[in-house]
């Protein structure tokens, strides 16, 4: 079973970044680890070090498992525009719904982003980031404030993010806080000299603003960096909000999962309106990421699997992010197609569901 | 190695729906979801549903991978009765122990579900429900009147069972109450206004009862439908319970366990009276069962590992919880003999171990 | 590939019982059981017992998959000393790092361990039993005391080792506690009529201290016998005492991690100090270490995972250890060769690594 031509919509990705970078800046932006360590050695030295060295040299015109200096030496000499050029044409995505709420340097928008493939880009609009601008005027309104901007900035996206797994962790309630306790929230914090939400109260407000305007809700899941406490990313502590959330129909999306995406998988089958899906993971997890897609692929109904690459920066974490997508996905539906799991028909159809079919249906692409 | 002659005792399941369904009302009871979404499509784009597809059919007289709507209206044209009395022959199962406190609507006894299959039933009183009908004539000597009810109902059963995982979850502590407490507890919940156990308290006592009466005590774990806050459905909450109940020797079963059978495996080595399963995952996983059923053979002893379908309603749930049971089992164990980890007859003594003889020992069936 | 001949660091072991064993107590030091159990049968019918009798009879002369018996005859035949030097000259580790503060009973020091394979023995501190033994001197001064105490036992010690995960719990702060702090918690101990430390602020401490001597230190994570909480095993639990660590440029040792390895993983890629292994939990998986291993192999960089048998009490352990570490890693990483996804080169490397050279950066041996 071949899926390299497989249309794929990338529901969760960021930008690149455009200019040329040494081997520290590489190391630095290809793992969640802030940099490589003296105590452990080079990152290349890891899953994702290895599929880097075995997909991408050629794409440069190198052997593949070409070592990192040649393959960076390479880089270089190309330079980070035909660089990205080259990785995203060989990525192949055709649709790319871009979060641009995390900007640690200039990166692409949306549109750049999708002209290297001569794709279509949309946006994601990052809840905490729209919170933060409109909190500077005050807590006073900030309620009718908040929905109002929201709803303006949401006019041209397709869906919204919250990142409340990396600030007040994911034990969010099922009631819906009324606006009063809003502005008392976000009177405190203000007070606190801050405007950046780290609170249960505004973490939901924002959530359910993003329901009422019919947004898909994006929420970062489990994996990320050394900021995220990962035991407070784990989905399940969302149950009661799923509860409360699931009458209102509106798609709510949980990021990359791992390590906890068979937890994930089952708040898919339970909750109707709950999508999954294996994004960043599946590039650093390399050769393994054979063995994460089945186990995504248990409770979670293939209505309801979403691909993403959660790539940031590097052009080639967009490439490996669909490569080893399209050959885990393969992999296993031809493996249960031998077995006689499923017929040919249906693994093909199962393809087109998770890599674009699902996407398409949930933002109403 | 072929087990599908293996003798099984399913050491927990439901009755069977008896009434003819239509598609929504089919797919209803399929997986652990209310209903298919509108968002996510049908259920049987499901491994569940795949597998389903596979082993079904054929006992209908249909080709394998016959589409859902056909086999659905093959099965109307034969009528549920001929539909259960073909799926049980077919799944084979010689022993039924039965939860008989789940009846959402009339479902088979014990004794005419295992009449299916020339078997034996037997009954496991759901703890929570008896209780219930306690309560229904207050608090004052509640203790004494449950325990009297209780050895009644024991009388011709042979283990209970508790849903505090669905209640007030799994977080049990080591020291048994007081009729003093429980007392106190039993008044809490009446003047609430209700009869519906959901106390640390009143789960604990009613789980001492059970030992006192030294029945096996079923604790559901883990996978459940949209009503169990997973996360509360963790066995390792238990393990100041275990600590204090292992002395008294009287087995406690962990049931389905998913996502959590690998801690459920940990708890089955470490505590003697400690057993665990994965029915209902078994058959939620559909292919992926062959991947499950190693994850569970890890750290529990082939001694302390039960089989069970949790099979409720649907006749192809108790066909598929055997069928994948028999052939992810087989697999595996043939496996390990091909590459020399064990000997065929060692392989063969586990199967019998776990398909049926832990159960007879445990419950002394 | 074949690692048969891998250089081994064990970085986390334990010492020998060296004196002759019946078979309850052989059963006993088998697993973390604490002996098998009448409801369960011989634990010989586990992963474990499967994968001894597959490889240590050969070692006595016998036979593979002789029957526990008979295995126990010869062993009683050739008795305790024999038996030690066969199966250790057979594991073949050639340098150990000894945990020399569990000692249920007389064991091997780490010289006379190291002895039995011509390698050598170096000792890890385990810090609450310097701790209580300080602590016999009253609280008065006590954190003075404990790091000269301490400095004085690491003068010829490799690393230190936390058992907080069996006390009181992985949830450790970021906060270094001062000295008053200290006191005063130590003061509230012995006041309880204890110096054993089950404390966070004590346990806060004594890592702090083991820090400022350069010393690595070594945490007991997840899978331990009946006495540990495994839930508050999980390493995720450390995340603030690893981020307030980090900068100290001291290495972190997770071990063992089952069954949270892949949260370990996810710490072992965000914190350049922290390193993983999945010891113990290697042998009593038996055959299905070959699944262990990979999944270990996941987000951990290469060059921070770690090999380990934690073995203690029987040689088989050590034996078994070694053996399905080796075929495991090799397992792997040739299945990896074969499908092109590294070179065999790189596949070398990597097993050199973590068999032996990121132990000896790590612990500068």
């Amino acid at each position: 079973m071949d899926l390299s031509e497989l249309d794929l919509v990338d529901h969760h990705c960021h930008g690149l970044v455009t200019r040329d970078l040494d081997r520290p800046e590489f190391e630095s932006l290809m793992t969640e680890a802030a940099a490589p360590s003296a105590l452990g050695g080079s990152l290349f030295d890891s899953q994702i070090g290895f599929a880097l060295r075995r997909f991408c040299p050629p794409v440069l015109d190198l052997e593949p498992h070409a070592d990192p200096d040649a393959y960076l030496a390479r880089r270089a000499e190309l330079g980070a525009t035909e660089v990205n050029r080259r990785m995203m044409a060989a990525a192949g995505t055709q649709t790319f719904l871009v979060d641009t709420g995390y900007l640690p340097e200039p990166i692409t928008t949306p549109t750049e982003l999708a002209a290297l493939t001569g794709g279509r880009g949309h946006e994601v609009v990052r809840l905490e980031l729209v919170a933060a601008e409109v909190l500077e005027d005050g807590a006073g309104s900030f309620p009718e404030r908040f929905r109002t901007e929201l709803a303006r900035r949401c006019a041209t996206a397709v869906g919204v993010k919250s990142i409340a797994a990396y600030r007040a962790g994911l034990s969010l309630g099922g009631q819906r806080p009324t606006d009063v306790q809003v502005v008392a929230a976000a009177d405190r914090l203000l007070r606190s000299g801050s405007t950046r939400v780290a609170d249960p109260v505004l973490h939901e407000f924002l959530v359910w603003s993003g329901i009422d305007l019919q947004m898909p809700v994006q929420f970062h899941i489990g994996y990320g960096d050394a900021d995220t406490d990962l035991h407070r990313g784990d989905p399940l502590l969302m149950t009661d909000l799923l509860r409360a959330t699931e009458p209102h129909g509106v798609p709510i999306m949980l990021l990359h999962t791992y390590p906890f995406h068979r937890n994930a998988g089952f708040l898919a089958q339970v909750f109707g309106h709950v999508f999954v899906d294996v994004g960043l993971a599946t590039h650093n997890l390399g050769a393994r990421s054979a063995a994460l897609i089945p186990e995504l692929l248990e409770l979670a109904p293939f209505g309801k699997v979403l691909f993403s690459s959660d790539a940031f920066g590097l052009a080639e974490l967009y490439l490996l992010g669909t490569e080893l997508f399209r050959r885990g996905l393969a992999g296993y539906l031809q493996q249960g197609t031998d077995d006689g799991a499923w017929t040919a028909a249906d693994a093909h159809r199962v393809a087109r569901l998770v890599g674009a079919e699902n996407a398409r249906r949930a933002y109403r692409l």
